[in-house]
């Protein structure tokens, strides 16, 4: 006989019924799960009633405790700084971790930032560091350390051992359907936050088209979700809501972010991607509590952020004197008429330079390091006729026809009163 | 890359989004699950968000055509007789196939009926008739066709062949707490009923404490359900919705229960249990579209249906010369006043008899052929202090304290005005 405290289809069977799970329930749930006693058919029914059924505030932060739980947990105390991270929820040409993490170091906090690889139309920030040559992702607890304790920022992949129910769990729902839960979704990023020993933690919750949450409604419960889970867990826990449906400054793609991202850290770039950036560390410097540091503006202009990033990219084994990678073919999109760029959809540019190789369809697959979608002209601007509108770049020119039936559908020329109206860039704070 | 024209959890998707399934969406998911394309992890998520968000009818009509179209389908032209098959939802007490069979057959209607074993508190055919000494229920097709044509009824074992995909559903459904959904729940007993060729089907369906369906709402929407699903397909079906909230006859068990129904064939037996096996054979003989036969209460007063019984038995090897194996022990219940027997709980009495041994907790379990109980009071009769009202039986005298535990909470004995109201014993047609 079984000396196990529950049996799975019970606690399936009271979410399926709309009860609330107790504690003990759910910490059997997902250790069982790890200890393979629940079997995959079973985790994923309970995730589609999760999904269906819903999750109280108790529940989701015993859910996410159980994720950690299952694994380590990370300790910066004896770095004798304060610590910030941020998660972005995804979008198109959200290259912002790169220029933010050095920045915000630059003026005394630690950041200690776990990331991960793209999946689908919105870029992973490890992909996009992995197209300067040499750059490791993956280090030890005590490499990621020394790459912290020394430069003030480190961006690498998380360990194995963090979180590793939610890791198992993450691959379920992937191919069960199950992705698109607020409760699965808060756990999955917060369990992660939390355990990478963070003290404090901005979310940008990324709204619109190219974003995976459409609507402020949804992005504002998400942000709500993972705000109280945080706090609660004693990590200090703020939430913008930002802009996703035009795509961020004007690059989607690996090499091609990062670029922008240096041209944002030698006090150049697209000015969304400044803004966005300046908020964001003003936000995580608050947050951490420390005062009477430098100013992030001050940070760009004087070139010490460039200084961390330099640092940082260097003791992870990259080599910024080599040219970074471009792709083997281009091709340009023009205008064929005047007037005024009236729309620019996020996401058809995210899918256009996920076709063009920028992204991954499977795990498995590579990425194309110089694979991407310039746009030379932003949403609203004018336009004249033959000007040039987009760059496409891949090193396979038979993904130029898929790119471009996606591209073509997601921009327009008209007149100056007909330009679509857009969010505003920073939506809403939450605290 | 993949040449299947569908991805599962774009199909998973669209039932979680509450949307309508197309016939090629629902054929595809069936078959490649079969074919293991898709994963037992995908086939538990669909499951989940079938019963929560329900299937219309044409729905459950193709995914029920799935599940046949998986397997193989019998056909009885060649007997050259009209042929007519019953299935219960399952109850307590619930014997009626026993004696069914024979008594349509005696009638001049051929009775191919598939059966199943028992888990939970409602005991199964099979085990009931394996207690009979050398009684087979595993028969290849041909002695199937060869024990119907000679003796007019048989009672035996589903094949492997006969919808397969509902048999793997099912064993995922039983551990993934997916059991509880009327469209799954009626894909899965008509598929079996239609591929095993049957040209008219009445449906048991029963409601109360000892039921699957505790509400006539909840057994109305099951019944009409089915009644479409096999009408749909050309198999004549009507169903009736009866009495569960006491058990059927006098003797819940296996051996206990093929001895009620030899009591019955032989002209003798329990009142209800003559009424609802003489109400649903009419229905059976009327449903075939047989006309000017012999009436079923005919045919248990002049032994013809026993006749067959004995036929039938004896040609799957069945010895009845041999007495029906007993318990080793048994433990007798006395009234401790006099009054009325104002309560008799099915659910009650199929749990005490599952605890002594009549039925199983895992599949791969073995019934005690002997276990079960006897109530020597029906359900609103007269007591009098000190007589004898249940007799207990198992070969395992340490579960008597298990299943007094149950049995106790389950009757009561007070004055004639306290007598609980219990449903009819045929409370409604479904055609």
């Amino acid at each position: 006989m079984s000396t196990e405290p529950f049996a799975a289809v019970e606690i399936i069977a009271a979410k399926r019924d709309r009860q609330e799970l107790s504690d003990p329930q759910i910490d059997w749930f997902v250790d069982a799960y790890v200890r393979n006693v629940i079997a995959e058919e079973q985790m994923s029914a309970m995730a589609m009633a999760i999904l269906l059924n819903g999750m109280n505030r108790r529940e989701i932060v015993r859910w996410t405790k159980a994720y950690i739980d299952s694994g380590e947990t990370m300790d910066w105390s004896k770095l004798g700084r304060p610590t910030a991270d941020k998660h972005s929820t995804g979008g198109v040409g959200d290259k912002i971790t790169l220029p933010l993490a050095p920045l915000v170091a630059a003026c005394g906090v630690s950041v200690p930032q776990l990331s991960g690889r793209g999946l689908g139309h919105t870029g992973g920030t490890l992909d996009k560091l992995e197209s300067i040559k040499g750059w490791r992702a993956s280090l030890t607890n005590a490499e990621m350390f020394e790459v912290l304790d020394s430069t003030g920022a480190v961006i690498c992949a998380a360990s194995q051992t963090l979180a590793p129910a939610d890791r198992r769990i993450y691959a379920l729902r992937d191919v069960t359907g199950t992705v698109e839960s607020i409760p699965l979704i808060s756990a999955s990023i917060m369990s992660k936050k939390i355990a990478e020993g963070t003290s404090a933690l901005i979310l940008d919750v990324k709204v619109g088209s190219g974003a995976f949450m459409k609507t402020v409604e949804q992005a504002r419960e998400l942000a709500e979700t993972m705000v109280g889970i945080g706090n609660d867990a004693g990590v200090t826990t703020r939430a913008l809501l930002t802009a996703m449906d035009v795509p961020l400054g004007r690059t989607a793609g690996n090499a091609l972010e990062v670029q922008e991202s240096i041209d944002v850290l030698a006090g150049g770039g697209p000015a969304d991607v400044v803004d966005l950036t300046i908020t964001l560390a003003r936000e995580m410097i608050e947050a951490s509590g420390a005062s009477e540091l430098k100013d992030p503006a001050t940070a760009l202009s004087d070139g010490s952020a460039m200084d961390v990033w330099r640092a940082m990219i260097t003791a992870q084994g990259g080599d910024l004197s080599v040219p970074l990678p471009s792709a083997r073919e281009t091709q340009d999109v023009v205008a064929d008429k005047s007037g005024y760029l009236i729309e620019l959809d996020a996401l058809s540019v995210g899918m256009a330079s996920w076709r063009l190789g920028a992204g991954r369809a499977r795990k498995e697959d590579a990425v194309q390091f110089g694979a991407g979608i310039q746009w030379h002209v932003g949403h609203g601007e004018p336009v004249v006729e033959g000007q040039k509108l987009f760059t496409l770049h891949t090193d396979e020119p038979e993904r130029f026809a898929a790119a471009l039936e996606v591209l073509t559908q997601g921009y327009e020329i008209g007149a100056e009163s007909e330009i679509s109206k857009r969010l505003p860039l920073i939506i809403d704070r939450v605290v």
